[in-house]
C-alpha cells in the first residue's frame, strides 16, 4: 500500500498539530505563572491579551495562539540530544518575548482585532497596552536571566539581540507603509520579512539548540533553519493575507489588499515590470473596496507575485533544511522540526 | 575658620556637579557606541533623543541628561571597593534603560518637550517612537548579558526585573491620572513613586554592589539606599513642579498643576482634611489657568503639602543613609554616593 502525497501531508499536518497541543500543555503552566507574577493591572491586561481571562477579569477558556517558537525551542533541544524539559522555561520566553511584540504592533498598526477577539488597547487603552507590552519584554529577558541552566546568560544574550532585530523589522514595516507603491525593492522586503518573522523564528531554533548545549557552528545553523523557515512561513502568511478563506482567518478576504500592505507577493508583483504591475500600482494608488480588492489580488496573480511567493517559500524551505542538516546530520532524529516547518508552511488558513 | 551651612551645600553641590560630569566623561562613550549599535533608522531616532544629533541627522552637541543613575552605579562600586571602570557597562546599560522608559513616557503622556527639544514621538511619529523604545530596553538587558564580569548575569536579572517594577508604576500613573481628586490615597501614591523613580534608582545602586563583588545583603542594602534616596528626590522633583523657577525649569510655572497631576504634595494637600483641601479638590475639578494655577499652588501650600513634601524627603534621605551605612559601615568611603544624594534632594531648580 502506497499513500499519496496529500495523504502524507494530512497525516504531518496532524503529527505537528499533536505536537504543538503537546508544547501547550507543557508550555502553558510555566507561561501562565510568568503572567501570573506581573503586578498590579498589567498581570490583567496580560491574561487577557493571552485569552486567559475577558476584559472583565473573569475567566476564560483561551486561545493563547499556535504556539509554534515554544514548540521550535523544544523540539530543536532534543533534535540536537538536549532534554526539551529543562528548555520549558526558554520555550516560555520566546512565547513571551512574541506575545509582547503582538500587543506593540497590534497598537501600531490600530489592528481592533486578535484571534478573533478585540485587542488589548481598544480594550485598555494605548498607554496601558504600551506599558504591558515594555513589561512582558522585560520580564521575558528575566526568565531567561534568572534561570539556573548553564546555557541561560547566553540565551538571554541571544534572546535581547533578536529582540532588537525585530524592532527594526517593524520600524522598516512602518517606513514602507507610507512609501509609494514603486519605491520598495523586493530586496528590502526580504530583509524586513528575515527581521520581522524570521529573526525570532530562528531564535527559538537556537535556543533549543543552546539548552541542548551545542556548539556555536550548531546553534548558528540551527539559528539559520529557523530563519529560512520563518521566512517561507512568512511568504505563506503573505499569501493567505491575498487568498486566505475569510471563514479560516477570520479576517475580511484580501484583508492585506484592503489595508494596503506591502506584503512579499504584492512588492514582487509591483516590481515585475509587467502590465499588470501598473494596474496594481494604480489601484494600490486609490482606497480598495469590495471589487477593486479582487481585481488587485488578480492583478498580483497576473504579475507573478503568486507564484513567486510560492516558488520562493520552497526555495527557503529546501535552504533551511541544508541548515538543519549541518546541526543535525542525522535528519531522522529532527522529525519534530522537520514537521513543524512543513507545517507552517503548508496551512492554507 | 568654620563654613556656613550654604557653604557646604554649595561645596557639596560643585563636588557633584564635578561627580555627574566625570560619570558623563566615563560612561557616554560606551553609551554612544551601544546606541550606534542599533540597526536602521532605530539609531537616528534614539540619537536624536539622546542629543547627539538633531532631526536631520546632523551632529549635535547633545546634553543627555544629569546621569545621575551612572554616576551612582559607578559610586556604589567605588564605595564597596570595587573598580568603578569594570562596572562603565553597567552604568551606560541603566542609562540605555532609564532613556527607554523617557521615550514611552512622554509617548504616554504626549509631551511635547524634553530637555528643551522636541520629544522624538513629536518629530518621528509614536509608532517609531514605540518601537526605539523597545530596541533600547533589549539593548540595555543585552548590554549585561554578554558582558563577561562575572555579575553581569545577576545584573541582568535585576535590571529586567526593575523594568517590569518601573512598568508597574507608569501604569499605576495613568491610573491615577483618570481618577477623582480624592479617590488616590497618599499611599498608594508613594507605592507608585517608589516603583517609577525610586526603584531604578535603587537599581543603579544594587548594580554597582554587584559589580564590586558584594554580597547579597550588601546589594539589598545598597538597593534600599538608593530607592529611599529616589524617593526624596521624586518629592523634591514634585515641589520644583508646582513652585520651580520656569527660566530654570523651561516649563511653564506651576506645570504640573496645569496637567492636573497627582503628584505626591498635591495628593497630600488633598487628602490633608482641611479646607483648603477642598478648595484645591474644586480648583483641580476644572481647568488651571494662570491665577487659577496660583490659587492651587496656595492651596496645596495652607493644606499641609509643601510642609510634608520637605519634611517627608528629609525623613526618607535619613532612612537612605541609614541603609547605606548597613553596606558600608565606614560612611567616609561613600562621600560620592552622599554627595550625589544630597545633590539631588537638595537642587532648587
Amino acid at each position: 500500500m502506497t499513500t499519496t502525497r496529500a495523504e502524507a501531508a494530512a497525516t504531518e499536518g496532524r503529527e505537528a498539530a499533536a505536537l504543538l497541543e503537546r508544547t501547550r500543555s507543557t508550555v502553558d503552566p510555566q507561561l501562565r505563572t510568568c503572567v501570573e507574577s506581573l503586578p498590579g493591572s498589567l498581570r490583567r491586561i496580560a491574561l487577557y491579551h493571552f485569552g486567559w481571562e475577558r476584559a472583565d477579569g473573569t475567566p476564560a477558556t483561551g486561545q493563547a495562539g499556535k504556539a509554534i517558537r515554544p514548540a521550535l525551542v523544544l523540539a530543536a533541544a532534543q533534535a540536537l540530544g538536549g532534554d526539551p524539559g529543562r528548555a520549558v522555561r526558554a520555550a516560555a520566553a520566546v512565547e513571551l518575548a512574541h506575545n509582547f511584540t503582538l500587543l506593540h504592533d497590534d497598537v501600531i498598526d490600530e489592528d481592533p482585532t486578535r484571534r478573533n477577539r478585540p485587542t488589548a488597547w481598544t480594550v485598555f487603552g494605548v498607554p496601558a497596552a504600551i506599558v504591558t507590552g515594555d513589561a512582558m519584554c522585560a520580564l521575558a529577558l528575566r526568565m531567561l536571566a534568572e534561570d539556573p541552566h548553564p546555557a541561560a546568560a547566553r540565551a538571554s544574550a541571544r534572546l535581547a539581540a533578536c529582540v532588537v532585530e525585530l524592532c527594526a523589522g517593524q520600524q522598516s514595516d512602518c517606513e514602507f507603509e507610507r512609501r509609494g507603491p514603486l519605491d520598495v525593492s523586493l530586496e528590502e522586503c526580504l530583509a524586513m520579512a528575515e527581521a520581522k518573522t524570521g529573526a525570532l523564528l530562528g531564535c527559538a531554533c537556537a535556543l533549543g539548540a543552546l539548552y541542548a548545549g551545542a556548539e556555536e557552528d550548531e546553534v548558528a545553523a540551527m539559528d539559520a533553519f529557523g530563519r529560512e523557515a520563518g521566512l517561507a512561513f512568512q511568504l505563506i502568511d503573505d499569501l493567505i493575507g491575498i487568498w486566505g478563506d475569510p471563514s479560516h482567518t477570520g479576517k475580511p478576504a484580501g484583508a492585506d489588499l484592503v489595508a494596503h500592505k506591502k506584503s512579499l507577493p504584492v512588492v514582487a508583483a509591483l516590481t515585475s515590470g509587467t502590465e499588470a504591475a501598473a494596474e496594481l500600482a494604480a489601484l494600490y494608488a486609490g482606497p480598495l473596496d469590495g471589487a477593486a480588492v479582487r481585481r488587485a489580488a488578480d492583478a498580483v496573480d497576473r504579475a507573478g507575485g503568486r507564484d513567486w511567493a510560492q516558488g520562493h517559500a520552497a526555495d527557503r524551505m529546501a535552504t533551511a533544511v541544508q541548515h538543519l542538516a549541518r546541526a543535525v546530520p542525522d535528519l531522522g532524529a529532527a522529525g519534530d522540526l522537520l514537521s513543524l516547518a512543513e507545517f507552517v508552511t503548508r496551512r492554507t488558513r
